[in-house]
Order: C-alpha cells, then structure tokens, then sequence
C-alpha cells in the first residue's frame, strides 16, 4: 500500500479535475443533475477510472461505474453523487466519489481479492426537479415506482425529453449484484466538529416530507387598493413560513426539522398586491409520529391562516419518505475499523437525504460521515480537508479488508 | 359632432386595435415598458392618427405623440400610457389613449380652434424596471434628473443598452409648448363603484415610496442545520411582511397603504435553508406624517428582526416621491363640466401613480378618473365599459370646449 503522503496527494489531484466543472461566479459551483456540468463530472471520472485500468460501465439512467478487474461475485459498492445545488459546494457528493477511488487505488495496490464498485449517482439533489436521487432511486425501483418523466427541470425541461435525448430509459432494469452498499458523505451538520470527532457512523436516515402550498389571492393595484380590501397571498404565506418554522422549533427535541426553502411569488412586481404564491415546504427527522405533529401543525395553519385571510389554496405533496435505518452489523464494524486507526467516533442520525437511502431496502447498506467546517454545506463555502477524506476512506477499506479476509 | 352610437364604435374599434398585443396564455396582458409589445402598441398609436390625418411625432425617449392640424400656440396635452404590467388588464393606461384620440376626433369634427396632443407616454409601470413614469419622467426632467441607465428589465438587459439599440437618449431636452396636461385613467379602486359616481376629479396623486430589504443569512442544509442554528433569510423576511401589512392598517385613517409586492428567495430549493432576500416594499399616501411614520415603522421593524435574527441587512431606497396636487382651477372647470353632462362626480385622491405626475411641476394639471369593476386592475380581470370611457372623454372634451370659447 502506498504511504499516505501519496494518498492525499491522489485524492487532491481527483478533486482538482473535478473543481473548475460548473464554476459559478460567486465562487460556489452549480452542477444541476441530467445538466451538462453532471456529464462533465461523469466523464471526467471515467477518465479518473480508466486512467487508473478499472473497468467503466453506464447504467440506463446515466449513473456510471468503476469496478476492479478480475474480481467474481457480488460487489461492495461505494456510491456518491457528483451533481450539486445551485451555487453549492465542492465536496458534497464529490467526498464520497474521491472515497471509492482512494478504495479502488488502495485494493489494486493490495492485490485485495474483493469485488468492489464505485458508484457515481445521477441527480442526488433535488435542485433540479424538486426530488431528490433520482439515479440511485431509479435503479433500485425503491424511490421511483411512479412515473416521474413529468418532472420539470429548473430551466423548464421535462425529465422524459431529457432522457429521451440521452437515450436513457424512466424504467430501468433493477440493479443486481450488489452485495453491500456504503457511502462517505460530509455531514452537513456541526455535531462532529462539536464533539471533535472524525467519523460519524450513521444509524438512520431522516425521510423528508416535502410539500407545496399552492395559496391564492387577489393580485390588485398595491396603491388603489385600501388595506382593508386585500386578499394578499404573499401575506398569508409569510404567516405560514413563521409557523413552518415554528413546527419544527417545537418538535427540535425530537431531532425533528421544517424549512420553507422555496418561494414563489405572483407577479412579483413593486405595484401589485401578490395575487399568487408558491411554498415548498421541507420536513425532516428520524421519529415518525413527531413528522406527523409537525405536517398536521403545518397543514392545520395552512387552513387557518387562509380562511382568516380570504385566501384559497391546495397542498401538493412531492416526496414522503420514513426514516431509514442503516444495517447494524456494518455499523458495529466500521466503528471497529475506525478505533483500530485510532480515528474517535460517534454514531448519530443523517438529517440529509442520500443515495444510501435507495440501497437500504436491497442491501446491506451503511454510511460514515467525515466533519465539515462550522457545518456549512450547500453553499459555496461548504469545506473538508482531504485528509478528512482519506481519514474516512481508511475506515470504510479497513472495513472491506476484514470482509476479503473474512470470506478467504 | 359624431352622434353617441359612432364614439362607442370609434372608441372600441381603438380597442380592438390594441386588443391582441401582449396577450397572456392566462387572459390578461404583459406589454411592459421598452419591450417590443409597447413599440407595438406605438405603432398601432401612430397609425390610427395617421389613419385620421393627425399629426405624429416621436419623443428621444419614445413617447408619441398626435397633435390636431393646423393650430398655435402651446398645447392641451391629453396623456396616459400603452405598457401594462406582467399579465395585467387592458383598460389601465390605454383608457387614456382611447380618451385622447376621441377628443381629437370630435375636435377635428367640429373644427374647434384650439390645439390639442394626444400624449403616449412610455413604461408609466414600474413593473419590467421597478421605477414607475420613466417616459414622462424622463422629458419632463420631474423624476428622473439623475442616471437611470443601469436600471435592468426583468430579462437582465440594462435600459442604457436599450436606448442605445432605439437611438434614444437618458437626456433628452425638457419636453415645451404645454398648455396645460390633462389625463383621464380608470380609477383602480372601488370608490366610485362604491357610491355610483361616473367621474373622479383626482385632488391628489400619493406619490409611491419603494425601497428593497436586501436580508442575509446562512444558506445551510435544510435536513442536517438544527432549528437553533439556523440564519434563515426567509424567515426573516416573512416577519418584515407582516410587520410592513401591519404598518399599512395602523395608517390605513390617513389612507396610506404598505405593501412588500416582489421577494426574491435564494438560492430557493428545497433542501437548502434560504440564504438571501430581496424584499420590495412600496408605500404610499397623501399625508406626508403618516408617510413618515410608516416608513419608520417599517425600518425599525427590518432592524431589531435582523438583529433578533443573527441576520444582516440594507436598505436600497428605489424611489420617494412626496403627494402631488392636481390645480384646483382644472379641477372645479372639470367638476362643472360634468355637472353640464348630467353625469354625478366626486373629488377624490388617486393612491396609484401616473404620468400626470411628472407634468404636475411643469405645466397645470388635471387627471379624472372612470369607475372599474370591482376596482380590479392590474389583473386580468381589470374591466371598464367603453361607454364610461366615452363618458369620461366627453367631460374632458366639454372642459377643453370651454377653454377654445374663452380664448376667442
């Protein structure tokens, strides 16, 4: 095995292909999933995998592959994405990918007789369409029975013209041949850093609930019209995003979080009362009957709100999720692997949503999460060091070691 | 002069002409300000006064003009304007229009001794620039003595650029040769519904204050940020609205209104908590102290919720135009002309803007008002029956009668 100087210097130089791809001006970059900054990405870890001699493939849904040579059986995939929000940051998704070729590198350099994949993810972000991993979710048939060709992307374009275009196909064949699966991914939270760990070992992940509010009211001049003769939506809605937010404050005990991320408001324009607004609505935790007080809360207000205001409105619903738990046996394993390299742990909740959530169901699956800085993510000043990388993707090898031993 | 039956048919045959331009797949209309469904709309302008022999011309900026044949002297400007906002009604400025061109007609018709302007007036909306009255504004050297170049549309292309591709100029010579502005608009408001009046003789213009809230706070994960931890820009914003609606109803005796009519929300997905608004924020009114204290109210409110918030904010003050009186010599000339008519009036304050703004300063002014439906404008559903159109123009025309008599 090579020392680790090379290690970090292998994993800088995979990051730095990556790091121009989808470059935005404030300094974040913007790799929409089914975008040509997400090809990008993909073609350059082709290139990152052929460079290295492993094996290439694409699935129907445009997720790629990498897999070492001359290995038999059901593999251990280590997936990731490579797409991002708007004006994002670089180590989102791209973490976990720089992992399984660390992993790759490491096992050819071990001659470790193990199957072992890395997947690269289509659309793990819901930027794009409003939904979250789409490729893994596809593949797996977990997340995405329903048709889903419907879905707009940002930029106005239906999900099936994409696809069509790419010759993908909305019903793929289910993935098979996975044995387990696990995914590195920085946490996107500050618990880590607060308890000055390294690794987090993920128990469950928190299913979001996510919704619009559609909320109609009476688009009128903003100066004709007296104060006590508007229906305006904009008001209504701004009530509702107090109590939104007021939810989740309530049920903060319970690991329990609501966000109202997306606004859109109707005409938009300085002289008019908004006549329509558009609310998504984020709901997120790993205790099922406190995501229940918090979307009855919500739902409850929504009628309230509208009724005492004049306004109309439906509620949309784009994603339920539950929670998902991770496989207990790898979790005890990798806490075992990280001690061995003398790496501190603790075993917590994802908050995020993850590719891992779709492998859940047809395998094995597992998670770590490596520290990031101050907890910022999804902004361009979301921040890990590589060493934290290869620090996680040590634990998660150690771990795939025992596994090639154990199956000697 | 032309029997009743042929105004109603000149006045919608004008109607219909303008009818289509901008038409939204909704119903409604989106002509806004220099986008080329207003230069339709001039065109359509120039060709029928040059259908009925008047004279045209065309301004630096772009307004148009038709004059009567064969008269001196300064003129009566008859003025409103052609662009709507996005969406909006099709009486809102074009009822103006029709008003001047019947006025033409019935003077030509009559070979009145008196020289008469239709005046066209470009982008009176605030709606693609966020300044209202740019047309008039600009060549009445009123409102905009500053640089106005950089303001930007609502498709990003900056005004300078616009009128270096038309060959205008951000400078053009102060408009000369009026007499006297005269305007007529729909009322935009229910008053005149309410107590069965056909006529407003507008008193006073409550000039708009805008400004924008631009309000930062942490874009973070939507699933991984506690409650407790977050900066959330949106939520933020949503007190401010309802503390801008509450500074409009404690005010709402001294007939000032508030509203927060555009947010902006960034980066406006799902899962990321928001980062950054924009919060536009118009207030109006006649009476300068309760102006004041709006705005104050307002302003101290953006203040302790930012800062209760761990939130950081500016204010960018868009525009401050104070109240603006109509000359009570035209108003009481109007009143009488409309008692002559047999149609009934009231003297009542216009709480939207206009281009008679702009002429207040210059020249004597006046502007009456018809009744729209419900008061419903800038909405599809905006709607006025020609005939109180044809009304509101006999009234005006029976003024100017007045006017050519005492001259002779």
């Amino acid at each position: 095995m090579k020392n680790y100087l090379d290690d970090t210097a292998y994993a800088e130089y995979i990051f730095d292909k990556f790091y121009s791809v989808g470059s935005a001006a404030n300094g974040g970059v913007t790799r929409l999933g089914y975008s040509k900054e997400e090809d990008e990405m993909h073609e350059i870890f082709k290139k990152l995998g052929e460079a290295e001699g492993h094996i290439y493939s694409e699935d129907e849904v445009g997720n790629s592959f990498l897999y070492n040579k001359g290995q038999k059986g059901d593999c251990y995939l280590i997936g990731s994405h490579l797409d991002s929000v708007i004006e994002g940051g670089r180590y989102d998704g791209v973490a976990g990918i720089i992992t399984g070729l660390l992993i790759l590198h490491w096992a050819e350099l071990d001659k470790l007789s193990l199957p072992i994949a890395v997947g690269a993810f289509r659309c793990e972000e819901s930027s794009n369409f409003g939904r979250c991993t789409l490729g893994s979710g596809l593949v797996t048939e977990e997340v995405y029975k329903q048709d889903i060709g419907e879905l707009m992307s940002v930029d106005g374009r239906l999900l099936k013209d994409i696809f069509k275009e790419k010759n993908y196909t909305l019903h793929p064949k289910k993935i098979s041949g996975i044995k387990e699966y696990i995914e590195l991914h920085i946490e996107q939270g500050k618990v880590l850093e607060e308890y000055n760990n390294k690794i987090g070992i993920v128990e469950t992940i928190a299913g979001p609930r996510r919704f619009y509010f559609h909320i109609n009211g009476m688009a009128e001049h903003s100066g004709a019209t007296p104060m006590d003769m508007r229906n305006d939506a904009l008001c209504g809605a701004a009530e509702l995003i107090l109590e939104i937010e007021q939810a989740g404050k309530e049920e903060a005990v319970y690991k329990s979080v609501a966000t109202a991320g997306v606004v859109r408001n109707y005409p938009n324009a300085m002289n008019v009362i908004p006549g329509e607004v558009l609310l998504g609505v984020d709901i997120r935790g790993v205790d099922a009957s406190s995501l229940d007080r918090t979307e009855n809360r919500i739902k409850t207000a929504a009628k309230r709100i509208c009724e005492n205001r004049g306004l109309t409105y439906f509620r949309e619903t784009i994603s339920s999720i539950p929670p998902i738990k991770m496989t207990q046996e790898m979790q005890l394993k990798l806490a075992a692997a990280a001690k061995k390299l003398k790496l501190s742990h603790r075993v917590m909740m994802s908050g995020a949503g993850h590719d891992a959530m779709s492998f859940a169901e047809i395998c094995k699956t597992a998670m770590i999460f490596i520290p990031c800085e101050k907890g910022i993510s999804h902004n361009k000043r979301e921040f890990t060091s590589i060493q934290n990388i290869c620090d996680g993707a040590r634990v998660i090898y150690e771990y795939l070691k025992g596994e090639a031993y154990d199956s000697d």
